[in-house]
């Protein structure tokens, strides 16, 4: 989409690299070089998007047929970084509270987006909570400075492209005969999820095994309420082939789990359990692992420590996304060479996606060899005016 | 150094991307898009090298006049990494050992440096131990990528250079007059440190502090065998105006430690009962902060990590070197603006450094704004062949 801006971008960075070479001095934060060769500053914007579903959405609690995103745009030097907050109606936040925080964030005084941790901890302490609008600053600010130094996330963070997992993807709960069809057309993809922690959960998992051997990953949203029932429901799951489990009962019924972590024989994963980097520590010995989402931890910055820190626990570690555009997806899929299992196919259960960005091939995350977080905008997709 | 070099560098920098910025095909492995335009392999060299001490340096064990270190480097389309092994002779490690162990390294096997987890882990796995050597790897590649990408590590790493703390300055043991003399010359810096764990501990600090009110750091290696006694000396030391005590006795003596720990008034650094990533967690709660060098813990990747750890766990983080130049102390600089304290100084102490890089500007650590690990070859100072 823009031949004309990287032209410009690469030869501003041949000549500043030329003068940074020759020169050692001290690095200050107020003294941006702009490749444009005039003083810029960062400059935030923010637009509300809906996402249109393409099949109606059921989990434990509620049904729903669109996902309110807002779409965010960090703009420095020439370059824009593109950035995404995900706000399913039962985590809390809304466009509305989105609007509210993004229009508080000033990223006008830092002098460059390089800054990142100052300027993640800016944004967090604006105010509490509103995760997924912190994300889309977090991943608008990792765009950009993947398309200032011309490389995407997975190359900065030394992560192999080779080495993304299967992504699984989700079997909303429905009819039997609904289910086998989902699971036909879901053929291309190595491994299932379903969600559980109703009364039907054997029939929703026998239906799927009368058509389909396919690997299944099992999220029960805290539904299970007594842990013997949590462990012998866990030991049938793994006969049926079931990979893992997730959220299996209350985050509050902390003993339980851990109880059922160390009895079980699948990976006991935490979810609901976990929002973001403080988090971590407390988990281990109680789960097998943690899912990260970047709504949830508040972006890629957190999503990487935490990740690390698990894996130097020893414990398990899945990614795993809302209903999203292929921008925060795609973001998500830059860490995914380093996790043991992906959830990744929110952009996929849309219909107007305007990002293209990782994809699925043979049921495989398969990343784009673009900067940043690695998409560009969709051709015919309106981009910000 | 390298105008020219840099030139080829940058324009090509400027195709390549344009190129890559205009596909959107799957990442591989095995598929480099050198810059150069012709395929290319990394080449790892190595040649040892003796540090010239100022002075010579005495801890609670030996006394020293030189230290015998490794010079790496990574040639790869057409750029040059640097690294280096500092390894003091109580560490086990020699030059012969790096020699052997960097003999073992074929990094031509990988398509390109950005898989640093991969090539780190392929060292890793080479042999046990060798973390010195490991680390002059790491280094090199660090340095080759930062200047592939054009960047300092502290950018990639979203650190803000203006945060970089004060380094302490080490005061060696020796008479009471040369003491006194050592720290006059020693003005500039904000930080003294002082190896104790002698019987004359006591004597040294009150010769310090008749001639200086500069907050002392105190290192004992182990040294003290008695918690009460310990306890009673960190009272007293920070009386004395010391700011943390590292290591005060065996890394064996756990329950000892996390009660001094529990009791002092002073942090309690873990140095000795630290080597790499595996150990952070279990010092949690034991220690108040870890020691982290990059010859201990095998290189910057592993020290970013542990950094990252200890700071999610509430642990101080402070990072330490051997006798090094100013190419294994600029690269751990480029960790320094995300420690509580640093101890580089290790460049300070030789005579025959052959970089220039990160700086000690009225005590404080001050990077370079060059790209990778932050270096430069000095000039006179013979590369190598």
């Amino acid at each position: 989409m823009s031949n004309r801006r990287d032209f410009i971008k690469y030869s501003g960075l041949a000549t500043g690299g030329l003068i940074v070479s020759n020169s050692l001095s001290a690095s200050t934060n107020d003294s941006p070089k702009p490749k444009s060769g005039k003083s810029t500053k960062m400059k935030l914007t923010f637009r509300p998007y809906d996402l249109q579903l393409r099949h109606v959405f059921t989990i434990a609690n509620n049904s729903r047929t669109t996902t309110p995103v807002m779409l965010t745009e960090i703009e420095y030097d020439g370059l824009v970084g593109y950035g995404e907050a995900s706000m399913p109606p039962y985590l809390g936040e809304t466009q509305k509270t989105a609007a509210e925080f993004l229009a508080k964030v000033d990223l006008s005084q830092f002098g460059n987006p390089f800054l990142m941790e100052d300027i993640i901890a800016y944004v967090d302490r604006i105010a509490k909570g509103n995760y997924a609008a912190k994300a889309s600053v977090d991943i608008a600010l990792h765009d950009l400075i993947g398309k200032i130094v011309n490389q995407p996330w997975h190359k900065l963070w030394g992560l192999n492209p080779a080495k993304t997992p299967n992504t699984s993807f989700t079997i909303g709960i429905d009819t039997a005969e609904v289910v086998k069809q989902k699971v036909a057309e879901a053929e291309v993809y190595k491994v299932l999820k379903v969600k559980l922690g109703r009364d039907n959960d054997k029939e929703m998992i026998k239906t799927i095994r009368s058509v389909s051997k396919t690997p299944i990953c099992v999220d029960v949203n805290q539904g299970w309420t007594d842990k013997q029932m949590a462990l012998d429901m866990i030991h049938w799951l793994a006969e049926q082939g079931v990979v893992f489990v997730e959220q299996p009962m209350s985050k509050l019924a902390v003993d339980d789990i851990a109880w059922l972590t160390q009895n079980s024989p699948l990976p006991i994963i935490a979810d609901e359990a976990l929002q973001t980097v403080a988090d971590v520590v407390g988990l281990n010995k109680i789960y097998s692992g943690i899912n990260i989402k970047l709504m949830k931890c508040g972006g890629m910055r957190n999503a990487f420590k935490m990740a690390n820190m698990a894996r130097m626990m020893g414990m398990k570690v899945m990614i795993g996304c809302m209903t999203e555009t292929s921008c925060a997806i795609s973001a998500a899929a830059q860490l995914s060479p380093m996790v043991d299992w992906a959830d990744l196919d929110g952009n996929l259960l849309i219909s107007n996606d305007i990002y293209d960005g990782a994809t699925v091939v043979d049921g495989k995350i398969t990343l784009s060899d673009l900067p940043g977080i690695g998409i560009r905008v969709k051709k015919g997709a309106a981009p910000k005016s």
